[in-house]
Order: C-alpha cells, then sequence, then structure tokens
C-alpha cells in the first residue's frame, strides 16, 4: 500500500529543519532503519554532501539513518532497494531535470507502489502531483518534461500564500496564478500552507496540522478544506 | 538602430494601467500612429481582445492606435508590418509557448534590429533578455524553450521584490532564487523594481524611473545601479 507523508515546507518559522514534523515522521518511518535521501533540488544551490548532512542531523533526532542518493553508483539501484525515500526541497526545476537524468521516475513510482515510504517537503512533495506546472519556483534549468509522480491525482501549490490586502506589489498573487493554471488545465490544485502535510495510505488522504488547504478547481470558486479526510474527486471534472 | 523600452510592470500601485509611463511613451511613440500589441501573455488568462482592449484603452490618451496581433491573418507579416510593438505582461510561460507557436521569435529581433520600436512590460520584458529563465511566473504551460529574444545581453527580473524581513513564510526570497539561477547559469540578472524601466537605443541602455535597480552576477554580491546610463560588462565574466 502506499504510504506517504507530503509536506508543504521543511521548517516552519522559529523552529529547526524538520522540528515541527519529528513527532508525525518518528511514527511514520518506526519501521525503518534507513532512508534514502534526495537531494537534488539542491536549496540555495547547496552540494549535495552539504544537503544530506542536513538531513541526516534531523534525523537523528528521530533515531534513523540517512544515506545520500549520490553515495550510490547506481541512483535506480539505490531506490529499488530503499525501504523508504525522502525527496527534500529545493528548486523543482532542477529537482525534476535531475531525477529525469537518471530515469527515475517511473523507479520511484514503482517502489511507492509497491509500498516503499516516501516523504517529501515542497519541491519533493510538489512532484508527487501529476506535473510540476503550480510549482513557486523559478525555471533556471529547463527540464526535458513537466510531467512528474503523479502518486496523488491532483496538483500541489506548497508554501501557499494568501493575498496580501496591504501589498502594494503589483505581481500576481499566488491565487491569480492558480486561476492561469487552470486557463490551460483541468487538474485541481491543493495549496497546503506552511505547517500542513498530507498523509497519504493507499487512496485515503488526510490533511495533517493546524490549517486548513485551498481547493483550486477550473472555473469553480475555491474552498478551504480543514483537516481530516480529504476527497478530491477528479471523475466529475 | 535598436529602439526599446522595457518596463518592470505596465502598473504601479494607485495608478491605471501604464499611467505612471505615459509621458515616455508619448515621446516614445512620436513618430507612429499605430502600435501592434501582442496580447499572448493573457494576464489572469484574459481573452485576446479584452486585453487588447486595455491595451487600447492607454494608447488612446497618447493618441495611438493599437491594433492586436491577433486580427490579422499572418502574424509573421504583421511583425514585418509593424513600425512598432507592444508585447504586454502575464505570463511568461504561456507568452513564450505562444511566439514559438507561431515561430515569431526570430521575426521580432528581425524587426527590432531593424528598427521598429519595442515596448514591453513584465512578461514582454522578460522575453527580451537572453532566456525567460529568471521570470517569476507559474509554468503553467510547457514551452519549447527557455530561449528568448536575447534583445538585451542580460536577464531580466521584473517586479523584482526585496526581501521583507518581517515575513514568517520559508519560500525562497528573489534574492535566493536568482542565486540558485546562478548555479546554473552565468548570465548577469537585473532585477528591475515596479515603477523602473529601461530606455534602450543601441547599445547604450538607460536605468529610467526613480528608484535603483539591482545587478546580480554569478559569484558576486549583489549591487545596486541608480538611474541613469549601465553598464553591464558581459565580457569580462
Amino acid at each position: 500500500m502506499k504510504k506517504m507523508i507530503i509536506a508543504s515546507t521543511s521548517t516552519i518559522y522559529g523552529s529547526d529543519y524538520l522540528e515541527y514534523i519529528l513527532p508525525e515522521l518518528a511514527d511514520f518511518f518506526k519501521e525503518v532503519e534507513e532512508v534514502l535521501f534526495i537531494p537534488y533540488a539542491r536549496p540555495g544551490g547547496v552540494t549535495y554532501d552539504e544537503y544530506t548532512n542536513v538531513a541526516r542531523k534531523a534525523f537523528d533526532e528521530i533515531g534513523k539513518g540517512i544515506k545520500g542518493i549520490h553515495e550510490f553508483n547506481d541512483p535506480k539501484i539505490a531506490v529499488q532497494n530503499a525501504k523508504a525515500i525522502f525527496v527534500g526541497g529545493g528548486n523543482t526545476f532542477v529537482l525534476v531535470d535531475t531525477l529525469y537524468k537518471h530515469n527515475l521516475f517511473s523507479e520511484i513510482v514503482k517502489a511507492v507502489e509497491s509500498g516503499t515510504l516516501y516523504f517529501g517537503t515542497s519541491a519533493g512533495s510538489n512532484i508527487t502531483g501529476v506535473n510540476m506546472k503550480t510549482t513557486n519556483d523559478m525555471p533556471i534549468v529547463y527540464p526535458p518534461d513537466f510531467k512528474t509522480l503523479g502518486l496523488i491525482p491532483f496538483n500541489l501549490n506548497p508554501h501557499y500564500l494568501d493575498p496580501d490586502p496591504s501589498s502594494k506589489h503589483k505581481g500576481e498573487t499566488r491565487e491569480t496564478r492558480i486561476r492561469e493554471f487552470h486557463g490551460y488545465n483541468d487538474i485541481p490544485v491543493l495549496g497546503l500552507r506552511e505547517g500542513s502535510w498530507l498523509d497519504v495510505k493507499g487512496q485515503k488522504i488526510i490533511l495533517k496540522g493546524e490549517l486548513s488547504a485551498k481547493l483550486f478547481r477550473k472555473s469553480e470558486k475555491p474552498i478551504e478544506l480543514d483537516p481530516g479526510i480529504i476527497r478530491i474527486d477528479i471523475s466529475s471534472h
């Protein structure tokens, strides 16, 4: 059965890397000793080693080992053998480009559908959706495709931000951007605020954390979903 | 000689569409009667007709006619025959995708290099750079390439926003995103704040408006450029 934790962000304001979600992770990873870390999104351009050490330090708190995928000769085999995978945040374009370079998309889908645990934050969560067309990131590299894992039947917008009514900035709000997305795409989009995450077990998706999430559908008024089981019916749209 | 006005935004806070820049446009377009408008970026998903009417209303204030490129049978011939082009803002991915579909990139470069006036705002400014990899927009469609007009020898980041020191949001700041860009690209990036524009005449580029612009170079500390002639030496980098 598919088991995933899909988090809006690795870090919430005033707290350490992953700190807010460590109790959930301790439970989620209770059966595994080591997690395969995929550092490809390279936030702020850090090296794979630096990034893996950041993840290692946090996972050390819950007594789990971390091994970076770049430490293996063959990343495909690393995915095949992993009991648990953590895909960290950073730049989604860079992450997707690198996953395509190593032909890892189908490998990760196969693994997660066979029960390999998946934990993602930010860009690592973005790619669990149908495509990466609702990322907030800058397109600093050109990936061969925007299609992503499709492990959930909708798209995510992590770090979802409500419009600031006092802003004098004339760039688009997040809501406007997602409305523009729906001018070209039918896929529902879930705006996941910082501090929220999805707990996925097979077909069951639970919104966790204290905040509601905002669901955007083509040609409909967005709605707020409270924490708890969420049902996003795709078929009727 | 190449003559361009490259503006960060169409609209500044508390003012109508193009209002802040109309005096500059009246002078810039003084020799032409009609401007070819390219509405492909479709801000907020408006139709080409709706968007063209918005531009028409503003240009009416300075006694200039506007014709939308979609009103012509052959957009290439429309570009070839235009004395002046205005590319409006919206979504840069949609704009670039549509320009590629109509094979207009080389046509616009040829026209502008032969003296056709070019005015761009936001997405329409973004595409004057070497590539669109420093856009702020959401990748709602997948264009065949990120390469753009290359009419200026650097990239732009329109609607440039300084980090907000009071923010509790953990998404990347604009500066972090541009630093990530420089992890993969050497091209200098000019962060153009709302209310600023570049006045380009051949090789001479003047920063206009009241604000400074922020220049980012790979592996260097960003610097502020005051309004006036700007020189971005590419060769030494």
